[in-house]
């Protein structure tokens, strides 16, 4: 029933262990690059037209079996299912951040923001849609 | 290199074939659930307490092999990259889509909003924040 996730590039950053990775994706102001795999450029065509993009990572190092973590946030002593946060650990370590394009060269994508562990592998992009993204209020 | 990627649970929606679900997700105005096995029920503890969340999907009917997509928005009649799009044809047919949270009882959630086929894996749920999937202007 399950199905394969492929991989379709790497993240290049300055984050080399766990610990250096912002806790805050917005506290990451550094530009990063991922770099694809060259059978997936098509797959970039027109991305340059978009300001931001979510990048999806396979957080590779991130426990799966973990289905309760204690919040870094809020004053609330007790664990929360990981559905409820952002937590890399999840049974799908599905990484998910909204960085700004700076560049496309090649098969090379050019991001501020990108809060992943250098070497990560990612496994999707989907262009930002403020209509989508944003709750209807 | 690659991944399993576990189906956590299933979208039962009123979509029973591909032409039916909504082409804009801000156009799917029905109340749908997803039920989690229940193995991963952990996962949803405290999910009640926000109002929209992600939902994450393996669109299992989509096409793998499609890098280049005719988008139906636009007047520029030329294909482009997937990335560049919400197509659900891509090299990981993940997809994701922001719902409202109308309850969650037991294993099952009540959402307004999920645009998919009824019976597509689900793959993860994760928290909106405004801050991560907003872009700074």
């Amino acid at each position: 029933m399950n199905q394969e996730v492929k991989f379709l590039g790497i993240a290049h950053t300055s984050f080399k262990t766990v610990p250096e990775v912002p806790r805050c994706a917005k506290d990451c102001t550094e530009e990063s690059t991922v770099t694809f795999y060259p059978e997936y450029s098509d797959c970039l065509v027109g991305l340059e037209n978009f300001s931001h993009v979510f990048v999806f990572a396979w957080m590779h190092q991130s426990d799966r079996d973990l289905q309760l973590v204690r919040p870094h946030f809020g004053a609330a002593k007790k664990d929360i299912g990981v559905f409820a946060t952002r937590s890399p650990a999840r049974p799908n370590p599905i990484g998910m951040t909204l960085v700004k394009v700076n560049k496309i060269e090649g098969i090379t994508l050019y991001v501020t923001g990108l809060d992943l562990l250098d070497g990560t592998p990612i496994i999707d992009i989907k262009k930002y849609d403020t209509t989508l993204d944003t709750p209807d209020m």
